[in-house]
Parts: structure tokens; sequence; C-alpha cells
């Protein structure tokens, strides 16, 4: 019986994040104050704990995993590498596909992987509630379960075509005990701005995130938590690849290709950055971020200082972007629809260490469903990104006789995105190609910086 | 850092089936047509393939798992068994709380472990279609994905109230490739009826049955496959507890109290069969089925011959049973809505081998989102039951100071259950105490039938 899945016990959950920082050949870019100033950790504090910004500016390779941390990582972790074979049959591709399977944490996707510190630090800190924005639902989710976990109140604001597409979403986030509500919503400015000028705005990421920095900003015992982005979110999310580099070396095989969705970049830089150390150490392995075409920031964005949200509250990030004012089209991949991404993800891609490719809405939907019939597990639409592009190269290895090893980020089952599957087999699901006079334009949006 | 979760290789996947009968103090009571007669095997194999049928009647202790079977299973199995510390912290219990995760499964229960071998032996006999039926659409997306692995094709009869409001249970089985008929249909003679009677009609499992055993009667390329109750079925799912006894070794304990869900008795055989061997040779070990008030077959029905389905066209079980004309109150825990009970579940009951209990509905979502809290998994209604009987328990030990080990099955997660959980949240559910009335009514229905 060949081993199609290697599990590793509980002891084996990694005692340190890998700090991709430490083996960039440039320093990160500086984040900017919205006075083109570099930004302080003073200005940071008023939302975040100290301990959560000394990680977002670390230059250290190894941090070290809290006791508490591990353990409740513990009720999911570590997660299963599998093997694809009836995939790879159904193909009839001489490449061997592996993947990450993170769904199998109780909120269902790899986001809980920094939820868990995030609200571990902000108890640390005295801190007595957490605000946070959700598209698909997944990061409220996490946060939800992780809050509850250590006794913090957690006020969620769901971006509303979410909230209105995956009432269980927020059922879930409500079983942890968790506050949920509709974004824009009137409770805060940035949302009454937004509601004034559009009652039936569908929200977006960008204004979430507006809200529930505000809610952070003026409440002392209330601070901020983001799911993507951010360094130290990217951080902990190593552990997946910190995990996946231990199970592929007892297989006995290493990825030539590693592939992951890319939205704010957290699950791509879980899975690729532990990886990336090896390529900086000489290895022969390629890191591809997989983005929407209806959303393609690193494909056909801007390389510039910009907002991370769309009022413009929050500091500047040199990072791709589409344009802070940026409203993504209804495609049901929720966790991809952002205007900007990573800093990190942002420059390694500008730098030319990682390579990022866009995929149609359909296609992801087909390659989603191929992965179901074959393997079982029914993936999140985001996740289907991921296996597009990685069905696409295992059809190229058959095309040319390649026995590649490809290797690719589960980061979520489907089972809150049954309506999104339930559109694609009734034909409702389009392809859209993002506007190259909306990227032209997004220019004229952008904060003027002066670049170093 | 203590570990709490045993983890199992895919080598250690069990390669055979436990077969309670081989252990039971009688011989189970004959299967009757509904002539009073037993069966003969010929009878059964318009529906079923005979290497099924002989499963049904065998007496041998052991049943090898096909080795086509054990690949399959390997898609989630060995499912982890976990050690509920956090829960235990909560209830502040000197109790070890044990539980199979039976929720990893691609369909999100423990039904695929019968589901796959259903279909591989229907392959084997050279059919071509599974038919059945489903209601809250556990089983039917079981044999969904088991039908899809083995190239099958997949009719599931759906009562039609379900596939209204619950329509992504159906959206998960047309992803798997099935086909789902809202039942009634006008594809049976039996449906056809029902519709020029009432063309409004929202259907009933009674019906969905009928129609999908009336398919397989008459298509000599289809069979009809049942997801509970059959003595196959049950065989099937002791994976369950072959795997949990291993683990338990590994982990250096052992049960004094089993608890799982009893509906129609496949998740409670599954589990607590292979620990009752061990009864059978000595071991002091308590086995609990856990049911609902609404429905306490178990603990308030009848021990006598009836029908399995509500027209009374299937054989006759001896079995508890609250009589085949029960009409099942609208509680959450659909899997546990069912008039009768496994014929060996009953007669161990019977026998006092094993035990039974019944609990209320809105205590058992108490209970799940304790769970829920705590240990992070949502879990199906139908788990809730055996949590709640198993926190019942640790409360008894806390205020005894006895630090018994207890394990439960936790049979499924709750995705798509969380309107459930909304309702209970609005304070909308209800507890319902089935009225003595009913079931002394229920004896004047029971078929006539003269025990030996």
């Amino acid at each position: 019986m060949t081993n199609s899945r290697i599990v590793l016990d509980q002891s084996r959950i990694p005692t340190h994040w890998y700090n991709v920082i430490a083996d960039m050949p440039n320093p990160p870019a500086p984040v900017l104050a919205p006075d083109g100033k570099p930004i302080t950790p003073d200005q940071l504090m008023m939302i975040f704990p100290e301990s959560l910004i000394m990680q977002e500016v670390s230059g250290e390779r190894w941090i070290p995993i809290p006791e508490p941390v591990r353990e409740i990582y513990k009720l999911w972790r570590p997660t299963p590498l599998q093997r694809a074979y009836r995939l790879e049959q159904a193909l009839g591709t001489p490449a061997r596909i592996w993947y990450k399977n993170e769904s199998v944490s109780p909120a269902g996707s790899h986001k809980p992987n920094s939820a868990v510190p995030q609200a571990y630090y902000n108890k640390q800190a005295g801190i007595k509630r957490l605000s946070t924005e959700t598209g698909a639902g997944q990061w409220g989710s996490a946060i939800s379960l992780a809050g509850q976990m250590f006794g913090l109140e957690v006020m969620v604001y769901m971006v509303r075509i979410s909230y209105d597409q995956k009432p269980f979403r927020r059922s879930m986030m409500q079983t942890w005990g968790a506050r949920v509500l509709p974004s824009p919503t009137n409770t805060t400015r940035s949302g009454s701005k937004i509601l004034a000028a559009d009652p039936e705005s569908p929200g977006s990421l960008g204004i979430a995130i507006s809200e529930a920095v505000e809610v952070a900003a003026e409440n002392p015992d209330t601070n901020y938590t983001l799911g993507s982005v951010l360094n130290h979110v990217l951080l902990h999310q190593t552990v997946i690849g910190l995990e996946a580099k231990e199970q592929m070396q007892i297989a006995g095989d290493y990825p030539d290709v590693i592939f992951a969705p890319c939205g704010g970049g957290s699950n791509f830089g879980g899975i690729a950055f532990p990886f990336l150390a090896d390529k900086a150490a000489g290895k022969n392995i390629r890191l591809v971020a997989v983005e929407p075409t209806s959303c393609p920031t690193l494909t056909r964005g801007h390389y510039a200082y910009d907002f991370g949200d769309s009022v413009g509250l929050t500091p500047m990030l040199r990072m791709y972007t589409l344009g802070h004012d940026f409203v993504p089209p209804g495609i049901h991949a929720g966790g991809l629809r952002y205007h900007g991404d990573s800093a990190l993800v942002s420059q390694l891609y500008h730098e030319k260490i990682i390579e990022a490719v866009a995929v149609d809405q359909i296609a992801t939907f087909e390659a989603g469903v191929l992965f179901a019939k074959t393997e079982g597990i029914i993936p999140a639409p985001e996740s289907n990104h991921a296996i597009r592009a990685c069905i696409d190269e295992a059809l190229r290895c058959k095309a040319s006789g390649e026995p590649k090893c490809l290797l690719f980020n589960l980061s979520g089952h489907g089972h809150f995105d049954m309506a999104a599957y339930d559109r694609f087999f009734r034909g409702e699901l389009e392809d859209y190609a993002y506007p190259q006079e909306a990227i032209e334009a997004a220019l004229e949006h952008l904060p003027k910086v002066a670049l170093g």
C-alpha cells in the first residue's frame, strides 16, 4: 500500500516562525506615514500590540512561537501533506502532485495560523476586544475562533456582498461568540461616508478595513487585527511551509514548483517563504503566486506606494496595487479581491525572485471540480486558483514528458462556498478581464510619494 | 508538550472489518419477508449484490477489506483520535475525554466508511448505477462521493422539502457528479402516484425510499444502497472502533464508557462493536447509544418485528421501533429521526449488553457550542447528542471525583447545519418529549408476527 499522506506528530509543530526578511537580497521598503515619512512604532501602537509591531520590523531569521500558541495549534496542526495520486492519474501526467491540506483547521482554512498568535499577543498586552474585517469570511472565522480561545471579544466587519452570499459563515463566527456586522455600516465615520455616496454599496475589503481600523483607533481596549498583507501575518503563516518541508523530506521528494493563491499574500507567503530560504541558498525552485484575472494585482498592477484601505487611513506600503479606490468585480474568490498585496511578496516579485500568474474564474472552478472528483475534498474558490495553475503545469509536464514535482497549498475547503459552485454548474459564472483603462486611471489616484 | 492527538500511518488502516455477530451470546433474530417467513438471499438480490448479502448474514468474526476500498479510505483514514483537554478544563472534571474525529472525511461524516465498500461491491457485480434516498443529505453526499470514486452513476432521491431548504448538500452531491432529484418525482410509479394526488407534495423519507427501491428493482443495471440499519453497514463502520482501539493503546489509556449518537445504528455500531469484543472477553466497559427524547426508539420503543420503511414494502426486522408509521417531529438531527433501529443494536440492548440514553434537543446544542468554543470544531447536530451524554458523565465524575476515561464518536461536522445553530441562537429550538399515547398506539400498527 503506497503512502499518500504524510502526517507529523504534534511534537513536530514548528517551534519558530521563519522570517523571510533575513534572506531577502534587499531590505524591505519602509512603511510610510500619510505625511510621507517612515512610520514609527509609536504610530502603530494605537491599533497593534508592541510585540506584533516588533515582529513586523524584525530582521531575525527565526522568531520563537510562544508555547500557548503551539498549544492551540495542536487542535489541528501539523496538517497533512497529501499526494494527489488520483488527480495525477486523471490528468495522465508524469508530474508528482502534492498538496498541503490547510482545510482541516476548525475554521476551514489556513487563517487561524495567524489569528491564534494575534489573539495571544493582544491578550498578553491587556487588550479586551479585537476588531477586524473579513471578505470571504475565512479570516473573520479564524479570528472569532482565536479570540474565543483566549477569552477576547471579537467584532467582525464583513464585506456586505459576502455577508449576503454566505450567511453560514456569519453563523460560524457567532458560534465562536463573535459579533458580525455587514460593511459598510453606519457604526463608523468611514462606513457612513461610503453609504452616503452609495447606499447599495456591496462593500469591499478596503472599506471594511477602514471601519475596523477606525473602531480600534478610537477605543483604547480594542485592537485591530489583519488576516494578510502585513509582515507579521506572513511570518505566522510560515508554519505551513516549514511543516511541508519536513514532510517532503520524509516523502523523499522536493518540489520543483510551488503554487499558492495570492490575494494579500498570507497563503502564498506561508507555504513559499520557507522554500525561498532554500532558493536563496542556491536551490532551483520556482515559487508561483496565483491571482484572478479580475483582480490582477501582481501581473498588471503598479509597483508604488499606496494605502492599505480604500479611504486612506492606514500607512502606505510599497506594493503592487490596482489603486486603493479599486472596486473589485463580484467574483467568488472573496479572499482574492484586494487592491494591493503584501509588501514582502510585492518586493520579491519586483526583484524577480518569485513569479505570478493570473487565471480565469471559470477555469478555476473546472479545476476545483476535477480535484473534488478525484481527491474527494471540495476546495475553497481561492484554493481553486492554485489548483488551476498546478493542473496547467502538470499538463505541460504531460506534453513535455517532464516528471516534475509540484506542490500547492490547499488553503481551505469550500463548504461555505457551495452557492458559487451552484452558479458554476448553472453556467452563470463569468470571466472578467480587468480593464486596461482602469489600470491606467489608477495611476492618477495613487498617493504622491518620492521614491528614494 | 502534551500529545493531544493520536494519528496513525495509512498502513494502519484496518485490513478486516469486525463482525459483532461472532461475539453475541445469541444468534441474530432472522429477517422476515412480508409473509412472515425468513427471507432468502434470492429475495434481496434484486436490489443488492451477492457479496453484500453474504456480509449481511455472515457469522465470521473478521471480514477482509478489499484493497481498492482501503485505497479510497486513504483519502481521509485513519482519522485522528483527539484528547479534549480544553473541554475537560472548561468542565473542571477529573475525567479524561477522548473523541474519534470522523468529521474529516470529504463528505464530512462517518458515512463514506460504508458508502465506499457498497460502491465497490456493486461495481464488482457489474452494476452501472446506484440509487438511494437522502433526507438531511449526509448519506446522499457519501454515496455520491463513493460512486464517483468507482465510476458509478448515482441517483439520489432527496426529500423535496430538504432539496428546497438545504440546497448546499445538493450542490455537494452534484459536485461529485450525482444526479439529485427532488422526491416525489415523475420518474417512478410510486412518485407519480403521490404527485397525481398532490402536485405540491413536500415528500417524505418513506416516499423517497420507495422511489429509490423501485428504480433499483426495475433496472437490472441499478442497485439500491442504504446508509444505516443493516448488518453490513454497521460492519463497514467498525473501522472507526478498530482504529480507536489501537489509538487508545498508543495513548496508554482505555475507555470506561463510550458514547455515540444512535439513529439507525451505524454510528454507534461503528465505534462500539470492536470494544464489545473486549466486553465479551470480560473487560469492564460501558457502551452507551445516545438518542433524542423526540425519537426515543431504544429507551421507549417496542422490541418487535416491524418494517424498515413507512409504507411497509421492505422486509421486517426485529428491532426497537416507534411504529413504521411514526411521523418524526422536525428536530434538527435529521440522521436520528428514524422510527426503528439496527437489529443488531436492538438485540444487544434487549440483552442488556449495551445501554441507551435519550437527551433533549436544546441541551445537545448547548453541548455542541461548548465543544466548539473549547475544541474548535463545530459538530453536526447528531454528534451533539454524544457530546451531551459525555459531558453529563464528565460532570458526574466531577461530583464523585472519579477520573473515568470517556470516549465519544464525533461523527460529523456541522458546516451544513448552521441554519440549525442559527435557530438555537435565536431561541427558536424546542424540546419535544415524544407522547406516551403515540407509543402505546404504535403497538396496534405493528405487523402481527408470532415470535418463536
